[in-house]
């Protein structure tokens, strides 16, 4: 559901005007205890600090004042969706970001490859973090499994991590995850929801296959299926908005995301250089692109403060190669923030600068939390944001005569 | 209901942190004329300039722009209840706040003791306001009053103001007042609306001995009945938030809405040095506490610029008291505004400062309408400040994957 309901009212104009959002993960922060500065404050941002200027700056808050969010709803909110009715499930998500063909009334669960002892207990819920390498070569061996009537897609993602569709007749996504969490006992019994009955059926299939074929290695001997998901079905960007809209990520989550609310997505590498790349290549060919950088956000979850600010410096010496594009408008901004000194998501509404020919320069200066408050936006909804990079784009028609 | 219909998804974590709301009752002013300034601005504040230094600070409003809230409907939403939504009857507030047994099924009433004339006009509506202490007395005389099937509780409030509980079969609480807002006419006759007819019968049989009771009382000889009210049917904080609270007031209205939203209450002198002890003595067994100063909002509505800049530095010099207790999050907030120059409450938002290890400090240097109009919070409903201080206490998962 899109956020507004005005929205699909708002006629999107026909324009050649474009929009680019490069979206910080966990990108705002607070201040280091010994200098009172946060990461933003604290990192030398001279390309930054000069879009705040010229531009218009704000702070944005994904799911309201209070609320922390995950990065499936944080991102739902940027791409102007109300984040609290849109929930996508992980499973989904990582599904649609490992480019699995999934599709309506499949459905999907994330994997994780674990150790189990010889009866069947959990001894490790990760398998000793095997390699992507790895397990890439196991999720090839669970291609062979077969569901009669059903059709089994596996992928691999990071490490331990992997993904499965399940493709047939009657399958719902109400299905409890059979990860315990814990060590010593046994996966759980996958329980299903009424309606969701057929699930659990090809589910555990696919579980008694998946033992046989991996009883023999070590040790990646079985997996944990959870986050089971339907394909979301959502309003999608070119139909709304009328734009044609590309995702530009490294990590599959995102493209999941980006490719669920109808962007096309181009599988990256994971750093600015491989990103800005593609971004030149497809310039041409959309109006509207998405650009993630996921490190800020894994920076700011492992607490380390330094290495955020040196990503955040990174990310500002790439702001002279996107103004080189000459964007008709562009957006610096985050899906939420993650302080360094939290070491975790947090609900701190996160600092934006609009840039382009009809923003209001304003009284923000500094491209930071406290900076952006000074800014003329105030603390707008995420799910705001895109819209008004709409209007600054002038790409859409006034409501009402 | 709540004001977030998420909050109930968002599972509230276990957690020791604790959350101190003061809530000084209309908070916000406006300038003086001879000064410009208003009286937080007036206000020597040494110790709530230093937490809003410190702190994050915003404007909150009750009920959106300009609209004036009362009493009951500002306190809901400083709970984190949709205040629109949420309407408890003064009468219902008032017997909660009595300590009344009043429970689900139950109807409560607001009375004033009046003056009638022998024709039984009404020459007083507020019989000379007589002393809280006659009013005891005259509501013990009353508790004589009986009426077959139901059961009458009378308690005396401050002066003429008393309330009743009936409790009985069939009780509805849509019934009309019977005080006639003027005098030099009868009461008006109770007029029920379909459903509430039982508690019109009840009411006049009540009303029939208390004109008995009381006919050689003088001034006292009647009572006006107004604000009916069934006992409201509220989420409590406890299953919403998780939160053991407690309630600390010297009115018995703002105990009233205290309790209907879970919290334990304790009667407790008007004085903020009796609050503050009730507050030191109860620190240990609760996680949440709202303390309530009534006076500055007197001193509003009577127009009292002087006397309410003097309530708001004796306030301020209850700071370091609070901070003594090292709560985790520190709100100090009001319900509403009431300036002075107004002599009533107002629409205006209310400056609000969030003291805790997650709180940024932000650009706001002065606790003021003004000051705290420059913090990072922006102007935000007041139904989103409790879940923000839980945030601010750790005390809430994040929302989605």
């Amino acid at each position: 559901m899109i956020s507004s309901e005005y929205t699909k009212n708002l006629c999107a104009r026909d324009s050649d005007a474009k929009i680019l959002f490069l979206v910080v993960d966990g990108l705002g922060g607070l201040p280091h205890p010994d200098t009172g500065k946060s990461e933003l404050e604290t990192a030398k941002l001279p390309n930054l600090d000069a879009l705040a200027k010229g531009g218009t700056c704000g702070l944005i808050s994904p799911l309201g004042a209070g609320f922390t969010p995950g990065s499936g709803p944080a991102h739902l909110a940027l791409f102007g969706y109300d984040p609290w009715k849109s929930e996508i499930g992980r499973g989904a998500l990582s599904a649609l970001g490992l480019g699995l063909d999934f599709a309506r009334g499949d459905v999907a669960a994330r994997l994780n490859f674990c150790t189990v002892d010889s009866e069947g207990r959990v001894q490790d819920r990760r398998a000793g973090r095997i390699s992507t390498e790895k397990g890439r070569e196991l999720c090839e061996m669970l291609q062979r499994v077969e569901v009669p009537g059903v059709e089994v897609t596996v992928a691999a993602e990071m490490e331990y991590r992997a993904g499965v569709v399940f493709r047939g007749e009657g399958l719902g996504d109400q299905v409890s995850d059979s990860d315990p969490q814990v060590t010593g006992v046994p996966p759980k019994p996958l329980v299903a929801a009424p309606g969701s009955e057929r699930t659990v059926e090809v589910a555990n299939a696919f579980l008694a296959q998946v033992a046989e074929l991996l009883a023999a290695e070590s040790p990646a001997n079985m997996v944990l299926m959870r986050g089971f998901g339907c394909y979301p079905e959502l309003a999608q960007m070119d139909e709304v908005y009328g734009l044609k809209a590309l995702g530009i990520a490294g990590y599959p989550m995102y493209r999941g995301v980006a490719g669920a609310v109808g962007m096309d997505v181009v599988e990256v590498g994971w750093d600015l250089e491989s990103e800005c790349t593609v971004l030149e290549e497809h310039y041409g060919d959309y109006d509207f692109f998405y650009m993630h950088v996921k490190k800020t956000d894994s920076a700011g979850e492992d607490g380390n403060f330094d290495l955020k600010v040196k990503l955040l410096e990174e990310v500002d010496s790439y702001i002279p190669r996107l103004l080189a594009l000459k964007p008709d408008v562009l957006v610096v901004t985050g899906d939420h923030s993650t302080p360094s000194i939290m070491a975790s998501h947090s609900w701190h509404p996160v600092p934006t600068a609009i840039a382009g020919q009809w923003a209001l320069a304003d009284q923000a200066s500094q491209f930071s939390e406290r900076g952006c408050a000074a800014g003329s936006l105030g603390v707008i909804p995420s799910s705001s944001l895109l819209a008004l990079s709409l209007a600054h784009a002038r790409r859409l028609d006034k409501f009402g005569a």
